[in-house]
């Protein structure tokens, strides 16, 4: 007689873990033993956090992003250069871009790429969002940076496409071989991608 | 002026998952903006379970293992063979070995290893309820199974000892080199254990 070695409330907790993106089973249980070991409180803190952020998260009004408080702090900031708009796909390249912390603009966070194939089109996507805060005035650039695979190159395309009525400069982060890397190892759409937007060498006297 | 780009339920959210054993932040970020992406009552099915296991969880009063049903469905189960205990360590030794599903007598679960640097002594673990089993008696064989490090033998060690006055048969997992392992890989230490328990090779004809 074969019995399932965990109990069941064990079994689910693995179950909900294994979900989490690159979790497989094996992570899920040290995880849950994890979870198990901890004393009850600092347990609980986890369950505490996630029913928290589905509570209190909302979509900031002016960026898309998400945020506790609308509008989000990045948009509410006085620090902030209001007249260029870097796109995004996700909250999480805003992060990327802020770490760096060369970038003073604004956001606006598109919640996707294009992508006929799964079926995300335009109205799935904050774009008429963007087209509104472009039509109210005051931005002088739009900076595209979004994915270099192809649902990205598709959306910067129709982004520059869609707000050309506007008369805005639109640009996009440039396309090349990431510094520090060895010729050898980099593709061929990357190569011709940098023979392109070559640009003449400075000469340091 | 420096904003952090994240609004302050997501970073609590982050904090937490990096909490668990062997994530970072780039993949407590990919959890939290996983747990962002679900629908609500996904995302709580989570906290939900985190919840439960805290508060349904119990230690079996006969192996000691953790379970929501006291006995577990390993020790109130009548399938398995009463006469033999096999010794581990932690609650996942239990499901490692049971998924081979070669062994079916029953279990004692220490919940840790002797590790008198650590402070964790005999007190600590579940060596007075292990005792009293076999004191109880009708118990033939004591199989340990704690992990070979030194912690784990010192711990084989100390119980062979401590239960040496009850005349029960005491065995310890062999060591010796893993099944389909490169001799050329496998440390000095393994390989001394593997000649010490050397058996004969028998013939097939």
């Amino acid at each position: 007689m074969k019995t399932h070695p965990y109990a069941d409330s064990i079994v689910s907790l693995i179950r909900e873990f294994e979900r989490l993106p690159g979790v497989g089973r094996r992570t899920a249980e040290r995880f849950a033993f994890y979870i198990l070991k901890l004393n009850g409180d600092d347990a609980l803190k986890l369950a505490l956090a996630i029913s928290e952020v589905k509570e209190k998260i909302k979509r900031c009004s002016a960026c898309c992003n998400l945020t506790d408080n609308d509008p989000c702090k990045i948009c509410a900031s006085h620090g902030r250069d209001r007249n260029t708009i870097c796109v995004v796909e996700q909250p999480s390249d805003v992060f990327t871009i802020e770490k760096i912390g060369r970038y003073h603009g604004l956001y606006h966070v598109l919640m996707g790429s294009l992508s006929p194939l799964k079926g995300i089109m335009p109205e799935n996507l904050n774009m008429a969002e963007l087209y509104n805060r472009v039509k109210n005035g005051g931005i002088e650039e739009i900076i595209i940076a979004t994915d270099s695979d192809t649902d990205g190159e598709t959306t910067a395309q129709y982004i520059a496409k869609f707000l050309k009525p506007l008369n805005v400069k639109v640009t996009r982060l440039a396309s090349g071989i990431p510094v520090g890397a060895t010729l050898e190892f980099i593709d061929e759409a990357t190569i011709l991608k940098a023979f392109e937007g070559r640009i003449e060498e400075e000469v340091y006297e």
